[in-house]
C-alpha cells in the first residue's frame, strides 16, 4: 500500500496573540493550552495514525530549529524549509515535492500547526477515512460544522453525496466561499449545507500536482525546477534562487476553487484556531465568574476576565469583560470585544519601529 | 527670638498607593511627582524658611535610614525614631520633649511627609504668618479651602476672626468634626465657615505639652520619663520600654476637639493628600484623551485612564477610566471609581500570607 503523509505548514507568527507571540516565539511554539506547546500538539494527535517518520513539517528557516527541539521524535530530514513564505500553495507544493520523491503514489493530509482539536481520536478517524476518498482521486477538504455563523471563516457549500466512508458522510463540495458578511452567514449556518473551510486537506500527491500543473503553471515549472535538485547538493541553491520569483498565493484561491473533484466531509472535532485571546479564553477553565486566570491572581468583583500573567502578581477590581496578558516585557489589556484590534497594535509597532516588542 | 522648629512626620506606608507603596518603599519614598521623592518635596519646600537644622523627621527604625539618604542636608540627630507606631499624638508628643530641650520658647510645625503641595510661596508664608499666632499662644491649625465637599477629611469649622496675620485672616477654631457623609460635607461647603483639616498644625512646644498634661496626663507622665532620659545614654532603652505602653492616639481626638485658644487659617497652596491613585493623577498633566501616562504606551481608543508602567511596554485597546499600574512583581487594574477598594486587596494579600507583596 502506498504512503500517507501529514504536513505540517508551521510558517506562521499569530500577530493576534501578540505580546505572548512575536517573531522569535512564535504561536506554535507557545505553550497555549496546557504544557504542550501548540506545535507539539500537533504532532501528539497524529499518533498513532501517523509515526513521527510519516510527519514532515514546512517552516521558515527562523523557526525551524525550535520545532526540531520541540518534537525530537521527528527526522531531521522531515522538517522542509521555505526560504520566505509565500502563502499556503507554494508550502503546499514544495511538501508535495519531497512526498512525491518518496513515493510517488502517496497521499498526503495538509494540516496546521497553531490550531487546537478537541477531540483527537475523531480527528484521527476521519483522517483516516479521507486518506480512503483521496485514494480514488478525490481532493478532500474537512468541513468543520458551524457552531455559530462566523463571518471569520470561508466556507464550503456541500453538494450531492457521494457515500458513507469509515462512518462520514462525504459530499461533493460545490463551491468555496471567501469570509462572508453576518446576513450570508446566518444563511450558510441555517441551511445546513455548508462547513467552515478549515484548511486541511488531503489527497493523492499527484492530484495536486495534476492541479498545480493545469491551474498555476508558472508554479508548477517553477517546483519542477526545485523538484529536480532535490537529492542533489544543489537544492539549497537553487530553492533559494527560484522561491523568491514563486507568486504568493494562498491554496484556497489558487487550486481549490477552481479544482476538479473536490469532496467535503463533513466532521465535529472541537476545533478552534485558537486565532484571539478570547477564543483561547473559550478552551480554558473558566471560575465561577466567568474569569480565565493563569498565575497569581487576587480579584475583587471581577468578571468575564482573561488573565494570563505567569510573570508577576495581578490584582483587579471592578473589571468586566478584558483581556489582560502580562508577559516578560509587554503588557495588553484590552475589551475582550475589541480583541481583534491587537493586530492595530502589532501594526503600529511595526510603524514606530518598536521592533523590540515584535 | 526663640526657634522654629518643623516636625515632619514620616511613619506610614500609603496602602492605597499600592503596589508602588511597600513595608520597605513607602508611600513618602516614591517618586510620584517628578522626580524628587514625597518626602524631598515635604523639605525641599521648607527652605529657605527653615533650614536643615530645623528641620526634625520622626519616623519608624525600618524607614530612617531610606529617609536620611534622600536628604542628607538634615543632621543624623534630627531623625527622632519611634520604637513603633502609636499614632499622630504619641509622634509629636515624642518630637516635642526634642524641642523643648532645644529651646523652651520654641514653635514647632507639625507636618506629613507624604501629602503635595502646588504653591510653596503661599505654603511658606502662612507657616510664618502662623508662627506669630502661636506665639501669642494659640494652637494653630491650617485649614485648607474645600474644593469639594469631600467625605474623605475631617473638617474645621470657623468660629469669631481674631485677626490678620501677613495677609492670612485668623478665627478661632469652634469645632473638628470626624468625616462626614455626602448631605454633611455639602452643607459645610457651602456655609463658607468650614475647611478641611490638613493635619499640619503650629504651636508653642510649652502650649501642647501644657495640653498634653491636661488631656492626656497618663502619655504626658510616660514624655516626661523619656525626656528626662534625652542626651543620657539610657535614652533608647527607656524609649524601647515605655512606648509599647503608649496608648494610641491621633492628636485630633486626642488633643485638638478638646483643646483651648486653637485658631484657623484658611488657606489655598494646592494641597493634595496624594491619596490614591486618582489624586495622583489630578496632579499630573493629562493628554488629549484624559490619559496620564508614565512609560511606553501605545492606546486605541484608551480614555480617561491612569497608566504608571516604567517597567514595561503597555498597550491597551478600548478602555474606558481605568487605573493601570505595573511594578517589577504586581500589576493593579481597577476602576477609578473602585480605587478605595485597593486597600481590600492590601487587607487580603495580609491575610493570605502573601507577604512578598506588600
Amino acid at each position: 500500500m502506498a504512503a500517507y503523509y501529514a504536513l505540517i505548514m508551521a510558517g506562521g507568527i499569530g500577530k493576534r496573540l501578540w505580546p505572548r507571540s512575536r517573531h522569535d516565539r512564535p504561536k506554535q511554539s507557545l505553550r497555549l493550552v496546557g504544557d504542550r506547546t501548540m506545535f507539539q500538539h500537533a504532532v501528539d494527535r497524529l499518533a498513532p495514525l501517523f509515526g513521527p517518520e510519516q510527519i514532515h513539517v514546512v517552516t521558515g528557516v527562523s523557526h525551524v530549529k525550535a520545532l526540531a527541539a520541540q518534537s525530537p521524535a521527528i527526522p531531521e530530514g522531515n522538517f522542509i524549509v521555505e526560504p520566505e513564505g509565500r502563502g499556503t500553495a507554494p508550502a503546499i507544493g514544495l511538501g508535495a515535492i519531497h512526498f512525491a520523491r518518496l513515493d510517488p503514489d502517496a497521499v498526503m493530509v495538509v494540516l496546521t500547526a497553531d490550531h487546537f482539536i478537541a477531540d483527537r481520536e475523531c480527528f484521527r478517524q476521519v483522517l483516516a477515512a479521507a486518506e480512503d476518498v483521496a485514494r480514488d482521486g478525490h481532493l478532500v477538504t474537512l468541513g468543520l460544522k458551524p457552531s455559530h455563523p462566523s463571518t471569520g471563516y470561508g466556507y464550503i457549500q456541500q453538494g450531492d453525496p457521494i457515500g458513507t466512508v469509515g462512518g462520514f458522510e462525504v459530499f461533493r463540495a460545490d463551491r468555496f466561499t471567501e469570509k462572508p458578511d453576518l446576513d450570508e452567514a446566518v444563511r450558510m449556518v441555517e441551511s445546513g449545507s455548508f462547513t467552515w473551510n478549515s484548511g486541511m486537506f488531503v489527497w493523492r500527491v499527484d492530484r495536486i500536482m495534476g492541479e498545480f500543473q493545469r491551474q498555476m503553471p508558472e508554479f508548477h515549472a517553477q517546483l519542477t525546477t526545485v523538484a529536480a535538485a532535490l537529492d542533489t547538493p544543489d537544492y539549497e541553491t537553487i530553492l533559494a534562487r527560484v522561491w523568491p520569483q514563486v507568486t504568493k498565493q494562498a491554496i484556497d484561491y489558487g487550486v481549490m476553487e477552481g479544482a476538479q473533484d473536490v469532496s467535503v466531509i463533513p466532521v465535529e472535532i472541537g476545533w478552534s484556531d485558537v486565532g484571539s485571546w478570547t477564543s483561547l479564553a473559550d478552551l480554558l477553565p473558566a471560575d465561577e465568574q466567568g474569569n480565565v486566570i493563569s498565575g497569581l491572581h487576587l480579584g475583587v468583583d471581577t468578571r468575564n476576565t482573561l488573565i494570563l500573567a505567569d510573570e508577576r502578581f495581578v490584582a483587579t477590581i471592578g473589571l468586566e469583560g478584558l483581556v489582560i496578558v502580562d508577559t516578560e516585557d509587554a503588557l495588553l489589556i484590552c475589551t475582550r470585544e475589541r480583541e481583534q484590534e491587537v493586530k492595530e497594535i502589532v501594526r503600529r509597532l511595526e510603524e514606530e519601529g518598536m521592533g523590540d516588542y515584535l
